[in-house]
């Protein structure tokens, strides 16, 4: 079974970006633990910090023989229509996930848009969030 | 390892009521199997459709041995500042589940209140996001 | 047949606060004339300031024999969308009673959540608006 | 005793419009039915798709010996000062009367200028809200 | 040199509607007052309770000699982009004239679309105002 | 094949009205080229600066043998929600023109309000947008 | 008979302030003009770019006797509730006065705070309306 | 003379919770400090999590010999319209109590409901408010 | 001890404005009573209509020995972020008190600006207010 | 003549998503009948998901001898200030087209972001919205 | 050369005042610092608390041979169409400066009124701000 | 010492694009101007119109060896939470330019998301506001 881990904007970071909010663990050791803690899944991973490269892997996931998504889409997440538009469109499940609780950030963060078109969401569990989705997907 | 399992108003009618959007298992189901799955844990389980008294429960949580709180907190998670000082006030970690995707929903369900103090939130998985809950205190 | 009328929170003061909007009649005496009016319908009543109570009486109607709900919300009626959804959620019909003109008082009351489950919706009768309710249910 | 019963903007088309939201009972029927449950009443009927000439039969009413007026103001109720002004300046009383549960649909459905100045408002009851809003004007 | 005076809906009601907000003075009086006062002018008056009917006479003043425009748009005032079109699109010169103060009255009352296009605005004045608005376009 | 046009508020002066913005072609001539484009279909037209008279106008294409309706309604455009109930009630298509691009004016042009009705819309091409409308219609 | 113009901010500069919106003749010419106009009254005139001082004449007013204010508020008009709750605490008259058509302009001129307690409103004549004030203080 | 406060959710936890923004004085200490320096009042204390027991207390109080309550509504402060309504039906005078400085936190403590009926408002003194409330009700 | 007590706009006026809201005891009364009733405390008072002497006076304060303010804003209190910055910008303790219960009044004075960096706030209970504010600073 | 179609995000999935929205025709399929309905014009076809792409796309036209754009903006319709300023920027005239009725559809499709620089706005007519489209750039 | 520094309310005590945001530079080192740097100026420096004096400087500049203004307007950048009028209605270029990143401060500081006639707008580089201003107006 | 000039969308197109807002210097001309007036700085440039792109090169520009950013984000400056990551994200200042002054242009331009978390923030200079960042970053 493969699974795709898509990192939106700013989130190659991880570890070395505001680590009071996002943690000190980078990106690496975050998809080392998770390919240890799921051995029975191929976990891809990709991170881009362009919107229509999230937008092009959403769409060729299937065609990629991808049976799910975890996506962190980033600063995308409270603006993309064009992301929740390709969300709607494929079959493929996408699971949103979001390192710190949002909900208790900045005004800018409190639109949703991107949560419209996806099969589950979670925030604010740290990198264990992408466990939870990973195992969400594996349901 | 207690855990507690807050389910606000209108859980109680899980299985029955608005089907296609809640799913139709009914939640004595919900918790056989969620105590099947984690038989290393004592899950405790309230459901009330009262605001006041899911303050008290949280409030009590600590006391009563609880080592974490999934709360669904239903139709209060829109409104209830009450609830979200509980949450805010206690040291016990509280992990808000939603059934629905409720970004996807009314307008009237597009503010989170009580979310700005939970440590975590998972929405829109039915009702494995309840067992995502748990693991995601487990850890 | 059996109806229930659910009075919502400071409608146990009804004749005695401020009846200049909400009239001077008791409401012992509005019950009275209700069956007077009704000999053919069991009116069965209750009053409470609590929301999870209101909520409790919605859920339970239809298997204590009810075939109707006359809602009054009172302040709730505003902000409580634990209540809508407890309509949304039975199939037992409920009716939305308010005794003043609610669009020509104070802005806070210009947001209608529970009404977007209820059957029907009557305002500004004063306490005729029970009757009507009834009577609608009777149809 | 004679009442006038003015609908509004399309209510012309009842029976064929939108079954689905408007039932498919057509505008003489109703006026049929109405006018054999309250033989005691005579029963003016006016449709008018001009909110203009809505303004004109509530300023005259009085002048024609109406006693009440049922008022289904149908699109104009979102925005019409000028029909609440005429409302508010003549002594007739208005009952306002929509067919459907207006409190469930689209956003410009939900400002609520007309009844500013009514005497009652009913809604949701489909086609037996006109024939409350006759008993209301009974009493 | 001819002005014409447009009276908008329930206008014609003046001197018997709300009294205490538009003084007790019926329209036929202020006419008479106002052409007393300005023998020098052919006042024209309409009266209308329809939009469309206040858009025609704003279209059709320059073809009937008219040299300015005296309008009361009533309730008209808070919503018709189309008057204010109308306005827009003639040279007439339009004094727009309100009776009330506005300002001081309720919130659907602050919205003032047709003063777009307006030459000037007066209001509070009572029926001095349409005094003032003649004296205005004398000018 | 008969369509018809219905031209809303102010469209009567097309061609004297505001050049800049409308052009400085008059209806007629506007009338005249469409009918020369377009010899295969009998052309009718009307234009009313009323409401009530466009909802009357859209309702009695069926019965008049007309297969499609092109309405421009000018400045009813952003507040009708009697027109597009109009529009949503009968089965004859409706294609909506504006001949600005109305996207770039005034705040008090951004609702579009009889939009959520018609099968289609077309702005910013002047006259032209008529002639595709018509075009449209034809497929 | 005293009269007191009060003109607030920026209109000492009137005449060479962007004469396209507000005129070219200076502020001492349209005095003169007026005093050439109302010989019968005492006009008195104060400008001050000043919030507090505006608000000091207008408390001074009847202790100084004068019988009436004609006051031009400027950019105060869209912000200050000192000067508004100045107006409503004394009973001398305050006509407000502005030299252009404010609702044609910004966004942020279309807040009318000072208006709130004036006896009436003129806008849009140029220096005209300070004459119209005069005037309907006169009467 | 008998006066009851009424602390509202979460106030239980006075001390313990949030210290930084609350204090550090538990609520039974704050209760003997204010009956020490009150000794000629008969200090009856209620907190209570609910809603709906809130309602019940103030209606209640002057049935109970009451005089006047000082209220602390916690988090219902900023939704509860239910509980505003309770203040306005009874005579009883009721002072709203907030610990910390509300004006200076989130944006959803921005909105005071209850405080449309209450003879009037103490924030931001620490516990000291309910001796300054106390102090209010003696006069 | 000396504490000084800010009176801003129009509160000079007090007594003889609109009695109903602001009580019909004359300024110096109130100070006269507040002098008697806080022998042991040097009370200075300025009043000011203008906004940036209030500030001056907020900033002086420590320099001129004064241990506290009492700050009655008037309509400054909606708008001044200039005064708000004074009182964040000093150390000396101040504490806003409002005469009326501003929360049951008028939309334009439901922000609360200057309350921002006050130390505590006090509103609705006429002129004992100042001294509820008085002895909050003596503790 | 050479015309540019872009097509914006997703509609490479045209046929394939959400077909009761978007219709069954695949792209290719639209791009055939498109150039067999004009064989007058060279039909050159860009589709992308990237933001970047498509404004880049648009500054370049002219230098490919392009003479006309018929862009749909997809997702990015309703945010993108800088696809507008391309559109600005440029004179190479633009259409926009959108296959759905978007004012039917959510209301975070409300916002029309690049039709602001547009030369013309097509909605609603299914794909042959760019037939209409490529039609106005041939006038 | 003369330039002017107008800086407004609570600018005096800069250095004194929160240093964590503005810095802990004391004006008048601020002023010594900048004629340091710019020898070939004469800069002229006024501070007030009072809107209205700010105004008055800015309308005298030119009279005292003034050739630039480097305004930090304070709290007032937030609230004053009459600066905001003064700018716009001298020829003297107005540079707006602000010490700290007002975009990243609270809600009440995001409206920017002042800058709507400013010729260059700096923020965020503390008291650096002020020679960027002074070299802008050089060129 | 390295910098980084960053110009967002369009910015390509200057000198030739709407002259009369943003000037008519091409951007070579610019950045020679910008090289020969700062000799000891090795000025580096990039200029896309991708989101991602800008993205990529702040996070990179620090292993880059550059000390600052001069950024143009362009219409990205209203959208853009992932532009504003980034700059929270790294270490290397950012210092935001617009080229002409946002502030008194329109609505859609009126919020300022990526300034969030820039060092310093400079409009409305034309081109001359780039050598005033770079000046800035040298200090």
């Amino acid at each position: 079974m493969k699974l795709l881990i898509i990192n939106g904007p700013n989130l190659n970071l991880l570890g070395a970006r505001e680590p009071q909010i996002y943690g000190d663990t980078a990106l690496d050791a975050v998809l080392d633990t998770l390919r240890a803690r799921f051995p029975q899944v191929e976990l891809l991973h990709e991170q881009s910090n362009h919107e229509g490269r999230i937008i092009d892997l959403i769409q060729q996931a299937n065609a990629n023989g991808i049976s799910g998504i975890v996506l962190n889409p980033g600063g995308y997440s409270h603006s993309s229509v064009a992301i929740a538009d390709a969300i709607l469109a494929v079959e493929t499940p996408v699971v949103e996930v979001h390192i710190s609780n949002i909900f208790a950030r900045e005004d800018f963060r409190q639109r949703h848009v991107t949560a419209v078109g996806t099969r589950g969401f979670i925030a604010g569990f740290g990198i264990e969030g992408y466990a939870l989705a990973i195992q969400s997907l594996l349901k």
